[in-house]
């Protein structure tokens, strides 16, 4: 069975907790508090030299890191990874759009203001960047919104999953989605799912010390 | 043939041109000065709404943007992706840490330090972060080559190519190489692989204005 180490908090960790709920995929989840830094002890880096969470042990000792690529992993022969080669790759399209336009700007900004105490003290520099190229990609989303329901294929992949997880918390670090209807529209389309969960609608299944 | 629109020194577009020189793929090359606004033009953001480069023409109408989803789409069925599920997921694995730690950071500096005239002062609330979390980056992948000869599956993949195209400019825009040894081994075997070209070692087939 998949073991998952996971923060709960982290928009990263739940892009994975969803698609595993989604797909109805048997797993454990090991919390792993990173503001205690339970990602950076010994036993943690043996597992993930690069000290973050999500975590997927996929068998004994054999271990993935990074959230995209555990979801396209978890993705194979489902209906979350297209079956057209053309599909499959705008759905990665928009899944490293997710990491180098998304993630580095509203994933930055929801860690250092919602989740670390002081943190906005001690990222003033960059808030301004964050923001105005949060807001770039909320538009690139927001365009093509406009005219899809999901981002690739037509359909729900693991692209809106990847999305998913930091555009739902944008408004928890100073964006504002108001001029965003179509964004708005699509993640109410996520959470009417079948067997969507809510970031924190789900305890870890076993402590950090499991 | 496809086509792809590149621009010369851009290391999103160089990983492309890269991959399909080793590919040998037939193609066509549209130069694209994005400093001097081409990528903002009402035409090229016909072809891609997100305004970058590279961008690859896949047949008629059809595009596909983002470098690492272009170079898997590449390299399917070809020895640039491992034929194996885990080998697959560990090659995306590194290619989503490029685009989330190595792209936003040494990438971003390449461009405002080497590219923009001037960019190094419109920047310098962000060069400290960018060092910090580059370093970062580039301890991860010394740690990984101390012991591999490449990033995924034992042979060249396009994770390596992926991760190739800002490393092997970092030392254009401030960070020092010398303290990474297995990094600066691993450069010179992307560089003797049959059929590599340099960065700015193949002019563009054909003017912007084609």
């Amino acid at each position: 069975m998949y073991k998952l180490y996971s923060m709960q908090r982290s928009g990263n960790s739940y892009k994975v907790r969803l698609a595993l709920a989604l797909l109805e995929t048997p797993h454990r989840v090991v919390e792993i508090d990173i503001l205690k830094g339970e990602s950076r002890t010994p036993e943690f880096l043996a597992r993930n030299p690069r000290g973050q969470v999500p975590l997927l042990e996929i068998e004994d000792g054999h271990y993935l890191a990074e959230s995209n690529a555990i979801l396209w992993y978890l993705a194979n022969d489902t209906p979350l990874r297209p079956g057209d080669r053309l599909g499959r790759a705008e759905a990665l399209q928009w899944m490293f759009f997710e990491q180098h336009a998304l993630e580095p700007n509203i994933g930055a900004a929801y860690f250092w203001l919602a989740l670390v105490r002081g943190g906005r003290d001690l990222q003033t520099h960059a808030l301004d960047d964050w923001m105005e190229r949060g807001y770039a990609a909320l538009q690139v989303m927001e365009n093509h919104l406009k005219s899809h329901d999901y981002f690739a294929a037509g359909q729900l992949t693991a692209a809106d999953i990847a999305l998913y997880g930091y555009t739902h918390v944008a408004d928890q670090c100073d964006f504002e989605l108001a001029g965003f209807p179509a964004i708005r529209t699509w993640l109410r389309r996520i959470e009417q799912t079948p067997r969507f969960v809510a970031m924190n609608g789900r305890p870890a299944d076993t402590p950090a010390t499991a």
